[in-house]
């Protein structure tokens, strides 16, 4: 980021940094409508009722007044004020719910948008940033084989994103009824309290975890040790994953016909039927794995939970997380179900920009400047540079007739690879200016060219990303 | 839009509609990109003080607050709070100053962005929309040809968008130092008074115009008559121009020896080279004409004024906006002078969605669904996708092993043409499904194909744009 950002966590980039963004939407989008996902955007603003019903985010708010109005703001009530969307599945629900007469259910779509969170601004975090979402919404019911294939589609994504310096990700895959099945099989009640301590296992260890979990959930030291234990199966092979989750059952006398443990079963299926069909996608590079350790701190999701970790950057946290939330969407009794992962752009994309050091080739997108002899002759050169673009070659014309030394380190400080030089008018016969000339001011080879069908040499055409391949961990 | 905007100002549409705007974008983006410019995003908001300096819809501002600072949000003063950008011209003078060590000068951009204002809801205007904005910002100084190209650029853009409906464009300019030349050289001074009075003569008409010059800018009969007689120039010659400008003068006995009159004369020379050589600029197939009669109401203009009208649809104003401010980036004493126009992308939209129709010519981007037999043989239906698509084919899966006729009625709802039918492990010798079929829906046309090798008829292939030839005015 140009220096650190002007105003606290809202980052601005640098033109050669925003290609680097704008190639990874281009790059998600690419890979979610190749999979049939229809692209939506939806307005930045929500209501406060929208806005305040839900989520662990629903403090950090920005709500909006008009100029005229500061100083009455109160005179609104919240929930019929405007704020910013912290998010795009909040939006999604309401948007689907609004146009359900319009749209073919289960409705498969993409978002890529800025959100905004009002957070304190000493926290250094982005209270500006770009999420990139997938969501399946079905109407009234949704099949759970969505759970196996959002997933894939976004390790697909992250795969798709190595050639810009992105390393290898993996998608660790819980489920909420397996988390809630196996927490009331063994006589805890407060889930919602259970799953809100057990998130906090990365953060402050599994000591202070138990010790929570006894003090504000309820729970034995036993029940707690239990849930420490649950959260410590990790593994790709489902075949493990049902035998580790049979003895945990086991070894806490867990009844095996409650509803309870038929409800941690069926989660239990479908985090396996998510990692063993994961297996067989040689599409996706990096992984799926289950982890049982796995909470997420929003209350809506109740099937299959998901974060994703990227090999060497554990200090990120999840760069895509989601999950299958049945409640969130709904019209009256009816309900739309639904399932989605987030990728966390703004965070993946300052990853890649200070420790990948990714970046754009150069900093314009032309492959040619057209130099001009003087301002007279502008027009010639005009010409040229249009017959060039009319073949697809981006091409700058140069901002004055200076001398040609200054033209050419205007193209160079740009790092446009090809200066172009129009007859000119007043050469010497003989010289090398009674024709059209084209100068690889990289490699200095020059040649007689023609508009009309001289190419750059395919290494030299298009902006593409560099970046540092050893990284900096 | 979808039934209206559920939040008055705030658009928000369908799918079929959004790939017209992504379409816009993309176009708008490839025609920038082809002439050098540098993409650039701004952050969403700017200090109070950086919204509140300049222009005329400094009034519109939404300003942010943080949920925990609700009832205390005049403890921060104004100029210290943070609002949503209004355009993205002050941005990108607030950009230059705070990076204009890291940019390269003349600074090309191109920026397509959302921007906000706080229109009374009432007003059924929209508070939330797309611009799109080509900027050349100076380090200094900056050669008057950008003045000629910018516009030029814009044309280019417009064109491109054609082939969405959109009808041809005439972009009009006039220049402040011709109005503001011919204003003081009869005498006038206050200026900006007379380019605001002026500014309203499509809306009331000359005879309130002239009334109002009289009544609040100090001006004779015969002075006010003056400025009507001026506005009436509209031409595409430049040499009509400077004919009928030089009998104007001499009508108004305009002393030619006036430093006011050298100023108007230089105005005039730029109007001149801007629609000579826009008449010699074949990818520009709509036109650029001299209209007297702009006046813009932005104060920070100081050299050409454009807007651009769209034939057959005077009631949009104009789509296509700007000009030349030698005074809004600084620091200090060093200027950064520029020359932008912005296309109001989101009125333009609008104008192709509702009047000439304009819609996806399918809502999917997939080309295919693959059909599924039953639930347990999803994984084959879903390893013919991923072949179609490691090949570049946009492909859907059906959602359910329903009844093939519900699957297809799924694949008909969302437009996809092809429906692919896998092996059926059931299917009996002889019967087509024992080898895999595709079927274009809309044709009824069926054949045996290989995912490894099938391709759709190009008619078929992607998403594009159609719409209502005759259109509705």
């Amino acid at each position: 980021m140009a220096k650190g950002a002007s105003v606290s966590g809202f980052p601005e980039w640098l033109p050669q940094e925003r290609v680097v963004e704008q190639t990874i939407i281009d790059t998600l989008r690419r890979i979610f409508q190749l999979h049939g996902f229809l692209g939506i955007e939806t307005r930045a603003v929500e209501t406060g009722a929208s806005l305040l019903k839900k989520g662990e985010t629903s403090k950090q708010i920005y709500l909006l007044s008009r100029l005229q109005d500061v100083g009455h703001e109160s005179d609104t009530p919240l929930p019929q004020r405007l704020g910013l969307h912290f998010d795009l599945t909040v939006p999604l629900s309401r948007y689907v719910v609004e146009h359900s007469g319009e749209l073919v259910f289960p409705f498969k779509r993409w978002q890529i948008q800025k959100v905004w969170r009002g957070e304190r601004p000493q926290d250094g975090r982005f209270r500006e940033f770009v999420q990139a979402d997938i969501d399946v919404v079905g109407n009234g019911n949704l099949p759970s084989h969505y759970e196996v294939e959002l997933p894939l589609v976004m390790l697909e994504a992250l795969t798709a994103l190595k050639p810009l310096g992105l390393p290898s990700a993996t998608i660790h895959v819980n489920n909420r009824q397996l988390s809630e099945g196996f927490y009331r099989a063994i006589g805890l009640t407060d889930i919602e309290g259970v799953l809100r301590e057990v998130d906090k296992l990365d953060k402050i260890g599994p000591h202070e975890v138990a010790q929570l979990l006894t003090s504000t959930c309820g729970a034995t030291a036993e029940q707690a040790q239990a849930c420490l234990d649950l959260a410590t199966i990790t593994t790709d092979d489902e075949k493990k994953l049902a035998s580790q989750f049979t003895d945990l059952c086991a070894r806490y006398h867990v009844d095996t016909d409650s509803s309870a443990y038929a409800m941690a079963m069926q989660g239990l299926q479908t985090v396996s039927m998510i990692i063993s069909q994961a297996r067989e996608t040689d599409a996706a590079e990096g992984s799926v794995i289950a982890d049982l350790a796995i909470a997420r701190g929003l209350d809506y999701y109740t099937g299959s939970v998901y974060e994703t970790s990227l090999e060497g950057a554990p200090e990120l946290g999840s760069i895509c997380s989601g999950g299958r939330y049945d409640n969130l969407a709904r019209q009256g009794n009816h309900k739309y179900p639904g399932v989605g992962l987030s990728i966390g752009l703004s965070r993946l994309l300052s990853y890649l920009l200070s420790v990948r050091k990714a970046r754009a080739s150069r900093q314009s997108p032309s492959a040619v400047m057209v130099a001009v002899w003087n301002e007279d002759d502008r027009a010639s050169s005009n010409r040229i540079a249009s017959q060039l673009r009319s073949r697809g070659i981006s091409t700058d014309v140069a901002p004055s007739a200076q001398k040609i030394g200054k033209q050419i380190r205007y193209a160079s400080r740009l790092g446009i690879p090809y200066v172009w030089f129009p007859v000119d008018p007043n050469a010497q016969a003989g010289s090398d200016n009674t024709t059209q000339q084209v100068r690889n001011i990289i490699t200095g080879q020059q040649e007689t060219a023609d508009p009309a069908s001289w190419n750059p040499s395919s290494v030299y055409a298009r902006q593409h990303i560099v970046f540092d391949k050893d990284g900096q961990q």
